[in-house]
């Protein structure tokens, strides 16, 4: 069995295809999934450099789905040759999140999908619409659920509310692409108007060029006469997030999903804002369904930026580094 | 001041036009509205023939819109000129439903908008969006807000969830058109090819006819592959209810909004439908600001079937008692 | 193995103990529990008249605990010696109530826990109190469950709210222990003095005497200044959900638990009451997390009326059917 | 009508008592309420210093209480001789906070109850329980309020669960108090053993002395078996905000309700936590409603640490900025 294995000395020259032993014969409840895609994350970047706490899991990986092989004969949820996700949370099936020894989740300290099979429980697997490739289906379980937890799991999302959204990465995104079901308005911070033009295409309402407008938290005040976004999905960080929480209503939320610019240093602005500050946990299964549910009657196809093929990881991880792709960078097998 | 004023014997055509005295002079916090569209519904019905509680109040009309004509000095939420509806509940501004003496609502216990002029206090007037007629902006207070706090305030209603409402009256093709703006899907009743023709049109997702299919619950049961609507809105009453909580799916929710058909006798089917139930009270102006929100961002229309002028009341509560219109029906001053 | 099994002809004096087989080596996950007791319930005397939905499952006993006598070695919820209850439903962990196989719960679809050993996976078995006895942890999966989910699952419940409690049934006592840790009020109908002074003693504040007061609404009104009771948990069914609708303020709650006197014909009650109505579905497995947390930390005991052993199972079933016990019926091992 | 009034240059010993109009006569919806007491809280000294926003306001007092001396005919809530807390945000009388020109409360940007005698509207006035003096009546709009929303708002507390607070201010023993009424567990910091005596008496579960165990996190982590509190109400700010952090279980909540210590520099623990961050905003009229239901039901009496004369406000302000007291301070008229 192929895997992707970190060792010392890490980095993302350090990942290589290793031979792992098949797991063994299914124990009730369990299927095995042949993995057939993978999406990666800034969280595998983490993992690779060894800074994400992976306990002594080598195998990264936390977005993938692949195609049910085998089924023990007490399975329910799913049957041989369903096309499925695999949640990033084991445990995490529903409700508050909950402490468990795998809350580091799939891909951190529990072995990732960059493997060509995995055996995991029944509950952890969710199936996909037919309309969806395996590349779109492996998006969902983090990048897709961090959005739709971040957008709708704190408090209900309406339309009509505006959405502040950061970027186009993975969950900047989908988060876009839920927010337009849900019938709220999109604004997008961006940094070119190539990247602009592009997200406008996938639906966003208006976008904010951070480099042309460095305030942008005052354009995005001046969308919303004066008022402010009603929920900030905050990706950035050290660099964004005292603007973010100057762009936020008070009364209304922001969802701390990343902070691709560093660890922030928050000061007055978290007291004077009056803003909600939910952290971001990816989410639980029922919010993985929920979304299906919610682009499958749309018929909403993930964004892929680009697809590369397992034994080019090295190459899409630093795509994905570059940051210089819109929606999600897959890996197929 | 000319108003309708209800008196005895009572029915439609005991309605007259009557001249009431001018309300004087503004208090602390109060606007002067000329009502310049009001909109019927059922219980303006209910209200003429005198078997709605009305208190000692005998002008009715609960929906209803108008241009502010003068504010007192202290007044911030409105200025003269501003177009604005008035609200159901004036003690219900947000959160849980309340207690008052005036809980019986305008066009209940409180004097309603069949009447040139009113005055109220500021909290009980929201400003109606640009693109809104009078006679579009006058259907939202009651009836758009019953639609609206029937679909969401329970529970948050998502993109992907089903909907079934009955009929074409003026709350069904409300709750049609908000449903539709949070990307659910609709599954409506009717009674005929040809309104069912126009409810599509609307943007209904699957009709069924009620006489062509006297077990529509089965219908609907089919349509959602087995599993129920997520949420029902019941107008129907006595001939409908059992077979409503018979199409929803067990942990769903019947919101119980109307009885057109008259009391119902419900028996098993309550315990075993394992379908939370909850009874309508129109909504809070949180409600029919958030609608507001929706729709103003949507450019969303109300659907007006027939729009007929103040002398002409008695023709419209008649055209509402026949049951043949489809969304509301407004009086225009 | 030693077991209850039900066989034709039904009824209390058909259930026989019988030899069943020995669950088989555990697979990932499971743990094996050595029942130490079992509580009774009223869906046991409809399990064994066969007139609850079994499938084709022969053993009663939905509320038992035990200790785990053997667990896999990834097992990490529990280890050998704990005590442990047996959640009802497997499959619902926290969240939504959720449709699953297993949804019939255990003694329902699922072999029960008139057994002397039944295997689970971990996900099912949760961590006792010290200080507890197996005979009180068994009263907790379906009975207490029940009671707290009623109580505060749909909205939560807060001090000085007014609850009304029928009876002194399982579910009964434990809502009045769980409310009054909420600090709530509690109200309870009782059929005898004797009866209503145990109540007391158990922290009622006040109870009503249904045979003494057959109006017994008008009497929680009075006792609640007209306002009625915030939260109503209704276990009578036919006899009683009318009036307990009209003892019930609008805006506040009837959770639909039970219908010891019959499946009700509800009428213009359930439109004029302006209550929601929740079903009863038992809990999932956070609800009895979260109450173990609040009874272990004011270290609350279940009340036992009375303990039979094992072999004793038909004398047990016919005290719970006479309806003169207080609290619940337990059955050691 | 004699009221303190600030003038510069400011500070405590600038307020001096003035000669300001009597209000005239009511308009609609209005009462007249004469000041019996008032209550001081830390925003009062900053009113006096200048820093805090007061608009053109120049009268202090945010927390008040008094009896109503004349109502408008048409007034329903209340009646002449009533004993009433004034609510702190006159349009916030339910749900979601929203913005309104009041939205800085009274004593902030509207006139405070420093007063003699004050004019609102009827929706600001709440009927005191009869068996509290006004002087604990006075102490519930802004410290009780601020104590309640910050326990149970954003989401509901339960028997059980552990509360985390800080000192022994206003906000920290009414949610002491609150807190008890919901069964959870109180862990306190304090800063002496005397004042650690003092919260037990008052109901403390546990106190830990912040001198003598400066890691104080470390000390909560211990007493919660390594987990954390569920919900820390957060009134140091600068000085304690990093480590609160760190003593809230991941998955629970901080209340941001006050900064005795500065403006707080929240680094990499915001991120790690976990934890929900929810502002303070004091609360809505709703809130008062629920916490006077509370504290009604079970007698409690709000700590009074001690009360001053009318003329004996700048002592009291020094007794409060001296930190020394327990509970509230009041005002007697």
């Amino acid at each position: 069995l192929k895997a992707f294995v970190l060792r010392a000395p890490y980095g993302i020259e350090s990942l290589a295809i290793a031979e792992v032993p098949r797991p063994g014969a299914l124990g009730p409840g369990q299927v095995r999934v042949a993995v057939r895609a993978a999406s990666i994350n800034y969280r595998d970047l983490l993992f690779v450099k060894n800074v994400l706490n992976r306990g002594g899991n080598e195998i990264p990986g936390s977005d993938g789905a692949g195609e049910v092989i085998e089924a023990a004969p007490d399975v329910w949820r799913v049957k041989v040759g369903d096309r499925v996700a695999l949640t990033f949370h084991p445990d995490w099936l529903a409700g508050e999140w909950q402490m468990s020894p795998n809350a580091g989740g799939r891909g951190g300290t529990i072995p990732g999908v960059l493997c060509e099979e995995v055996v995991v429980h029944q509950q952890e697997a969710v199936v996909l619409p037919s309309y969806m490739s395996f590349a779109e289906g492996a998006a969902l379980p983090c990048a897709a659920v961090t959005a739709w937890h971040a957008l709708c799991a704190a408090k209900p999302l309406q339309p009509g509310m505006t959405v502040l959204l950061q970027g186009a990465g993975g969950v900047s995104v989908f988060a876009l692409q839920f927010a337009k079901l849900f019938g709220a308005r999109v604004i997008m911070t961006t940094s070119s108007a190539e990247r602009a033009q592009r997200l406008k295409q996938l639906g966003a309402h208006e976008t904010v060029d951070y480099r042309a407008v460095p305030e942008w938290q005052t354009a995005v005040r001046e969308l919303t006469s004066g008022r402010g976004a009603d929920l900030t999905i905050e990706v950035g960080g050290a660099q964004t997030i005292n603007q973010s929480l100057a762009a936020t209503r008070m009364g209304g939320r922001l969802a701390l999903v990343g902070m691709l610019t560093g660890v922030p240093n928050v000061t007055s602005s978290m007291f004077s804002a009056g803003v909600d500050i939910t952290p971001g946990r990816v989410g639980s299964r029922a919010d993985l369904e929920a979304l299906i549910r919610a682009i499958a009657f749309h018929q909403v196809h993930p964004v892929i930026d680009t697809t590369y093929p397992f034994a080019k990881l090295a190459e899409a991880l630093q795509h994905l580094q570059s940051g210089q792709h819109i929606g999600k960078i897959a890996i197929e097998f």
